[in-house]
């Protein structure tokens, strides 16, 4: 226990952005980490949920979560998506502003905030106001994203079981095209970050890693994995494709939403028809079929050989199903739990901001350094700047790619601990 | 046990259509069910499947079940998708007279053919030439579609698994769609018949079959669900959105893919660029968001206020994995398995040719006639003509429907046992 001094007042805890499977476990492990912790010690008198994040914050709506039933608490934990609602709002300096207003006006002197990198600089911005004027409010994020995307983290909440839906249906969907033989697509979530669509190598059996370039080609789907980090090329993804379609009658194939052309325009985003773009400046990408149909046109367009009959091709887009799936991976249930309660513990020991992030111990780094040693997996927390997570991306890195379409035995090695047992299958 | 001769010889198996999650519990039931009968009397020698269905049967390629050991067995059973893989070929007279050739050829006595309506017409086609020649093979069809659109069943084995995915994957979605408040449409599965559509009502968690135009808007997603069975207006459809998205603003519709309008021409096959037709001359619906990205559009076109902003729109089609998902109900695996042992005993016991239906037993029909007097699920299998399934299509009675865009208390009642345990949300 630090020495700082604890505050008293009531605590706001708030979800923004895209939902998860587990962000209610992170919601309820704030709860319960307050409840053995500053509640306990009488520093936390209100345990506030916002309604949709700070926009509900700023109106008053709060569901009032001090009292609330552990088999409710349990339950919550459980549903997928978030219980109190979320918001896309990104709230500039003036927004700030009311946020800190709303909190003084509710005598609120811990805030928590679940969400992406945004949140995280919404959590900074409204910790230095309050700073500025001396109102002492302690500000603390907790990470979430199917993206994985957050800086200082090994992996973040949502995204273990976004990856096992992703890794599920690409096991199930390469059964199902080998049993109608044809050229299937697969897009799979993920802006600027491969990590989702990755994932769908967790799908081989054989040997997850093979590479169709240097190995001859895998017989294993998907056999053509296409990331954000890597220029998509027109041109030399229908030659991959033709590549193993004329060897093998059939070709599986994983593209990421947010593949980008050389010059890092979206492919996706030229696709969509009044395609929307929320208050981050994001155009839409999700909830739309555009993409995978644009692709799909292609290939039956250039792979029809002359006089002959156009391959069978599908697209399909996994969609929003993929975040909320609700058989969740045990590992990031227990992670996003844990996660908040160690939200809640960095108040109570008297942090005066900060971000949860996720290690893999052994690394010093948040980069994966492996566990093909025979340990076992092991993640722990750690207190880590918002200013070091707040706006910043992370991406795929190099050791994880493994030429322009497919990934390393070393993201296997990385993301296989995380999905928790996959089924078995049994092909002839 | 009836008096007849039995025929001694070979036995094969094959699957046909689409896949489902079961398909291969089909399969191994009727493996089964020789081995502790025909095999074990001695009538049958060797159990051939048939790689791809008549496809790989005219071909000879088969791959050798009849040693199979139970391990193998048991997992092939958990498999989804067709093990032995599957064919789309609509096989005509001259296609039924090479497999006719290739089953003499082979000394098969047992013709085993899973899939829907037309492959049960394929063992009618088959066994009548067998008989024209006085060659004794008897043919067997067992049931498989997530379509659910086979005659004289109460419900055929894939689409309890399929119409659980669905559920799932509405339910969860409904909680994102709460939790991001938006317009969101799903398309669902289903050329002719709306059964797997109608089962995203099971997500409602409230009252299931509410009403939104006799008991006021639902709280409850689905709000508006659209099968194939009713005429699909689009006018009537913008309307039916502006209702309740002006009231809650949000709302979550279900569409059948095969939605179609007042003259039976199906919307979807209109907006897919470059669609393939297979060889029973349905023109491609799935493996497309097409669909759901033009009701998506129109939404954004027609229902943005003057002068105001659109609302948000999303559409996701559920796809390839909403039939193969490797979660199956739990009723399914069983029934499916037992389909399969069922159409084994039809041929020891005798019977000359067939196709095996599941019936609920007290309905004297393929007709469900309830379970609200409490008496628990039973099903029990049913030996029916060939005739009467081949080349039939069956579609939601009216007694499932309510008005346009809803099903009733009575659908509900009849799918919800089928599909097995959902799992229970927390919501505010």
């Amino acid at each position: 226990m630090a020495s700082f001094d604890l505050i008293t007042g009531n605590a706001v805890i708030g979800q923004s952005g895209g939902p998860t499977a587990v962000i209610n476990q992170s919601l309820v492990g704030v709860v319960e980490g307050l409840r053995c912790g500053l509640q306990a010690s009488g520093h936390v008198k209100r345990v506030l949920g916002m309604r949709h994040g700070v926009r509900g914050l700023t109106k008053g709506e709060f569901h009032d979560l001090t009292d609330m039933h552990q088999d409710v608490l349990d339950r919550l934990a459980m549903t997928p998506s978030a219980g109190l609602g979320s918001t896309r709002d990104k709230p500039d300096k003036a927004y700030c502003e009311r946020v800190l207003e709303a909190c003084r006006k509710h005598d609120v002197r811990y805030f928590f905030y679940i969400g992406g990198n945004d949140s995280s600089d919404t959590c900074r911005i409204v910790r230095e106001m309050a700073v500025a004027i001396g109102y002492d409010m302690r500000c603390f994020h907790l990470p979430k994203t199917v993206d994985n995307d957050l800086k200082e983290n090994d992996h973040t909440p949502g995204f273990p079981s976004a990856a096992r839906f992703v890794a599920m249906a690409s096991m199930s969907d390469f059964m199902d095209n080998i049993s109608l033989p044809g050229i299937k697509i697969n897009v799979v979530m993920g802006r600027h970050a491969g990590f989702l669509t990755a994932a769908s190598a967790l799908a081989r059996r054989y040997d997850r890693s093979l590479n169709p370039e240097t190995d001859g080609v895998s017989t294993d789907g998907p056999q053509l994995i296409y990331v954000p980090e890597v220029a998509f090329d027109i041109e030399r993804f229908l030659a991959d494709v033709d590549g193993i379609y004329s060897k093998k009658g059939r070709c599986h194939i994983v593209v990421s939403e947010g593949i980008q052309d050389k010059d890092g325009v979206a492919i996706g985003a030229k696709l969509i028809k009044n395609a929307q773009t929320d208050s981050h400046g994001n155009v839409q990408l999700s909830g739309s079929g555009a993409l995978g149909d644009q692709l799909s046109d292609l290939i039956k367009e250039k792979l029809t050989p002359a006089g002959g009959k156009p391959p069978r091709v599908r697209a399909d887009t996994f969609g929003y199903v993929q975040r909320c799936w609700p058989d969740a991976s045990i590992i990031d249930r227990m992670e996003a739990r844990r996660s908040g309660r160690f939200g809640a513990t960095l108040a109570m020991r008297g942090e005066m901001d900060g971000s949860v992030a996720i290690k893999r111990p052994g690394t010093g780094s948040a980069l994966w350094m492996g566990t093909d040693n025979g340990a076992p997996y092991v993640s722990e927390y750690a207190r880590v700047e918002l200013s070091a997570i707040a706006a910043k991306t992370r991406h795929m890195p190099e050791e994880f790619l493994l030429g322009h379409n497919n990934v390393s035995k070393r993201f296997i090695e990385y993301c296989l601990p995380l999905v928790g047992e996959l089924p078995s299958f049994e092909r002839f």
